[in-house]
């Protein structure tokens, strides 16, 4: 079976994107009440736009009982369509229960990769890495304010002094079994996405943070792709499904989506 | 109203108890399918003897699309007897998710405290700490093999070298606004326990890792409790739960519950 990474390439190629459309279903902001219908014309609209799509559980678990449903609709119609489910979970717990985590998320909803917390260790992981064909990614340097407050704390490591989000990166790639470990960080520190790019040369980057956090797009791809002009994955959400108010908010999606992969392959085509 | 950190007072006084009750509902060992009996039975037959209960989410989650109804059950039964309910749910989020976190498990589900992940810093828990009465409980030093990979990194903060766990545990002292912050460090490191209740005199901890994990329930006392002998949440879960497989299970959870809030009271009463 190939590797998660591997997965994650051949969609890429596929779609000749890079883009990932989050999934983060806001009453608030959707335009119609109707969270199945919303989701599907979303995900109708854009599926050849992206290689990956990645609902945000939250999302889902502050709609109720029926977010359940509504997030295993939502994994099946993307990979209906043959693109990959990331959910956005950051979890992270003891392994006796990280297994309920990764029974949950990988087994019963099918995620293709999950979003993981740091901060327990390796042993946190393990659950989610012995599946095979699945990966995780990693919180290494999140694109909220706060996160300096922890991720940026100088650290002494293997005889050196690091940022913490730095070690993370380095620990990340020692725990990679063969292309199931990847890396968020965050499009609103370009710097540090280039110094994580540098530590870990291959590890596929998920960058959120663009467009509503105010990410730099451009240079996000610049500073994210691999040296095969890869291996990134840049997310947008907000401004793909809030894209209109009214009831052409599917077509408007599409022509986000597609003026972003638009952006994001004109800044790889200079750089290979 | 009364700070988190007071209500967790007066429930520990009337309790005359520093026992927390883990929810941890495993379809493989427990002693019948029913889980909505299960539970039931569990925090009938124990909640006197308890000052709070905590469900863990990863278990519920497990469960599928009952689980969200089991846990509302579950913090509805717990609040019925009067006694706390922590969501041992470990969030950490950027702050516009951390507020749908925060609406799902304060606002929907009514747990009095949550557990959270300290990895995406402070604006990470604020939709938490807005909550009047509400409390957080954020991961220092965790009782698994792999919390040394992260938690126990060198760091340079405030002029001093510490490892990162110590260093968390003087930012949830900054962070905290009245009562409404706490840590969670396990058993299974009691000498990290005591630097840490050196650290915060006053902070209320959560301590899981006692039972199963093999922590050792004297010392986490001795440890763990601060000068006026409380402010400390010894958490056992399986030990409790499955303390018999067969029809009496829930006495069994009982007489366990019983003999475990005897020896801490034993050890609370040697220390005043």
């Amino acid at each position: 079976m190939p590797s998660f990474a591997e997965r994650l390439h051949a969609a890429s190629q596929k779609a000749d994107s890079l883009l990932c459309v989050g999934l983060d279903p806001d009453p608030q902001l959707m335009p119609v009440k109707d969270v199945a219908a919303f989701q599907r014309a979303i995900i109708e609209a854009t599926h050849d736009l992206a290689c990956a799509f990645k609902p945000n559980l939250a999302f889902y678990e502050a709609l109720g009982a029926e977010g359940h449903q509504l997030l295993r609709q939502a994994v099946d119609l993307i990979h209906a369509h043959g693109v990959l489910a990331i959910g956005d979970a950051k979890r992270g717990d003891v392994e006796h229960t990280a297994r309920f985590h990764a029974k949950a998320l990988v087994d019963e909803y099918n995620f293709d990769a999950v979003t993981v917390n740091p901060y327990l260790g390796r042993d946190s992981l393990r659950p989610f890495l012995e599946r095979e064909g699945r990966g995780v990614f990693v919180l290494c340097r999140t694109s909220n304010p706060g996160a300096a407050d922890l991720q940026s704390l100088l650290c002494l490591y293997a005889g050196e002094t690091r940022p913490l989000y730095q070690v993370v990166a380095l620990k990340a790639k020692e725990w990679d079994e063969g292309g199931n470990v990847g890396l968020v960080v965050g499009a609103t520190q370009p710097e540090e996405l280039r110094q994580v790019r540098a530590l870990c040369p291959s590890l596929p980057l998920l960058v959120p943070g663009v467009g509503a956090q105010g990410g730099d797009l451009e240079q996000a791809v610049r500073y994210g792709v691999d040296a095969h002009g890869g291996g990134l994955l840049v997310n947008t959400s907000r401004q793909v499904l809030y894209a209109s108010k009214g009831t052409d908010y599917a077509e408007a999606a599409r022509s986000v989506a597609q003026e972003v992969r638009g952006r994001i392959n004109r800044v790889r085509s200079t750089l290979t």
